[in-house]
């Protein structure tokens, strides 16, 4: 006998997620078969190179918090009042105005923000616009909210760049907001058009400072008093720890004018429903970042600089494939197909499964990401590792081409 | 010149949170006008006393776990196999059947637990039965959901149990659970209950074990295949750790037949888009579930119930509040105000504001868990503080009475 309830005949969203999708492939190397080691391209996750190893300092500063015994117990919902206050000062190094401490909310991970912000710009009838390509994570959350997804493209042959008019044509007066993954738009024009449009701006900065192209980082911060933007980061990716789930937050509203009183009260009321980041990790943030040496940053960033050059080049070499702007930050680009040159590939996903079992190289299909016959390659990645894999990968694709 | 998007005119719930209204209670204190220290009897985090300290294996797993650097990745969004495994093993200890690691959704506390067990109930013109007294964030969980609250009251004078007859009064076509607290309720009786009004049980488990009257802990889980059950629990009580934020959301079917398959389904996608807990501290929890002694319960047991001994006692010295139900578990029990022998209270925040001032004791206003003029004592405190507080509150009530 079952028991059907009506609540649990809800459908779960049915839109892909990145880890799920990297699970399936992975299930579908054959190291055996093909004798090669499984080497990802498919995840902005390169702890598992000792390249990407978070510092020292870092790691016994978290150590340190937690023999204190002094933070086992529960912080505020917002985060402890020395967090806030360090993560405002950090990301204030990069703007025009003063964070206050209280703008500042800390989360698990910029997963968590992504939640938070979604779910507080919810009501019904709402839509939000997404751009193409987008982490998945926000169409997935967008739709357990009941927020209608309508996403605008950025353009490859223009550096990804937001196609405004797009954005614009989109918009009506049940949009909430707009999403912009940073590094990777320009932000003046955005805003202007926010303000236009009266929406808040999202600004995903999870890769902020992790540029290297010619363009340096520019926060999206800095526009917040032309529209309202909310800032999304996290110690993730910079820091080299995504496992230790400390994100934020953050209400970019230098005048205090473009967020409402009852927003920001709805923002403060959802965090109480939120499970926030362990108590001791968040001790460590105020010396972490402080602490953090220039030496650190610039290691990752070199590397990043190299292993994307390395990817750029090499795909430059491999018919069937073309990148059509060279990456410059981050730590993954898209690659379209060229499903003409292909003899016996038919799309994006039977390009990554066959790439897979035959060469135990994991790349994201960039359907994934929401474009069809492309695929995202990370680079961070060990250099002979990173060899390795465009090696393969230009061996998978000359057997598959005419 | 505000921009007023309409989506930032959504209010925020105006559930009043506990952690909302301690801080309150905190500010209105005086010790610089009484000269009292402030002892704080208000919240179940007793982390602040080094009788209640987390043991040094738990936390030299952690930070063994930490230095390993194995551990600054990403989790499964589901928790790491090896921390769902563990936790599976420690429930199946309580249970007459064994549990599968792939019934355990590891969570950022019980907080992230509840707000996914919500989240995946939810569905438009739901309703949900909740214990009164209950946690609030339920309540705030439920309406930043749209589902609607019903409550139904537990009966102080014979020992918090369910009124089942006013769950079944409540309960129509759209109930999608009803939650219980356990300890303290009755549980064969409910399973029924909830198996003939088809809708799921909620069984917030946070204190598990920590049971010090006759009856031993009974684990919701038991009754699983009468009516299908989702545990909620944590570390943070049994293991004094409430800042490490370690939860589950547990799935008690033991004949797999009860959850519908596209049920758990929507459980597995909402983790996609949670923070979820540091994977350090995850990849710790299996020593820490297989290691922890009996020893260290059982101190925290003994001194649990030396201190509820001692409430107790003293509350039935005390004019003017009266303890239905001697404590059996838990952290906290609730006292009943009997507000005609009191010259100048108006109600339980009128009690608590008051106390706050001149006793500088924090102690929970009962309509902050549902119940008007209550109030909600937590002995999670050491001896001697307690005695303090509870000498402070016979004073407060002796002059505050005819």
């Amino acid at each position: 006998m079952e028991l059907q309830t009506q609540s649990q005949e809800v459908d779960a969203p049915t839109t892909i997620t990145i880890k799920g999708i990297l699970g399936l492939l992975m299930s579908n190397t054959d190291a055996k078969e093909n004798g090669k080691r499984v080497i990802s391209l498919g995840i902005g996750d390169p702890t598992a190179y000792s390249c990407f190893h978070a510092s020292n300092a870092a790691q016994e500063g978290v150590v340190e918090a937690l023999r204190s015994a002094k933070f086992n117990g529960y912080a505020p919902t917002a985060g402890l009042p020395q967090t806030r206050e360090a993560i405002a000062e950090y990301l204030s190094r990069d703007l025009p105005y003063q964070l206050a401490a209280e703008s500042v909310y800390v989360t698990a991970g910029c997963t968590q923000a992504i939640e938070i912000a979604l779910s507080v710009l919810a009501r019904p009838g709402a839509n939000i616009l997404l751009p193409r390509p987008c982490f998945p994570i926000y169409g997935l959350c967008a739709s357990f909210r009941n927020i209608e997804v309508r996403y605008f493209d950025l353009h490859p042959e223009k550096g990804w760049e937001v196609d405004l008019d797009a954005v614009a044509d989109l918009a009506d007066h049940n949009t909430v907001a707009m999403v912009i993954i940073n590094p990777g738009n320009p932000c003046g024009n955005i805003a202007e058009t926010a303000k236009r449009l009266g929406i808040v701006v999202i600004a995903d900065e999870v890769y902020g400072h992790l540029a290297f192209g010619a363009n340096p980082f520019v926060p999206m911060g800095i526009f917040g008093s032309i529209a309202p933007v909310l800032t999304l980061g996290s110690l993730s990716k910079r820091w080299l720890v995504p496992g230790w789930r400390l994100g934020w937050l953050v209400i970019n509203d230098p005048d205090g004018s473009l967020m409402s009183p009852k927003f920001v009260e709805r923002i403060k009321k959802y965090c109480d429903i939120c499970g926030g980041p362990a108590t001791f990790i968040q001790a460590a943030v105020p010396d972490i970042v402080e602490q953090t040496q220039e030496v650190f940053f610039r290691k990752t960033i070199n590397i990043l600089k190299q292993t994307s050059d390395i990817c750029y080049q090499k795909i430059e070499d491999i018919n069937g494939i073309t990148c059509p702007t060279k990456p410059k930050g981050a730590m993954a680009f898209m690659v379209k197909l060229n499903l003409s040159v292909m003899k016996d590939i038919s799309d994006d996903i039977d390009f990554c499964f066959k790439l897979a079992k035959e060469e135990s190289v994991i790349i994201l299909p960039g359907i994934a990401v929401g474009l069809k016959n492309w695929i995202r390659i990370t680079f961070a990645v060990d250099v002979p590792a990173l060899e390795e894999a465009m090696e393969r990968l230009k061996s998978f694709c000359e057997r598959h081409s005419y």
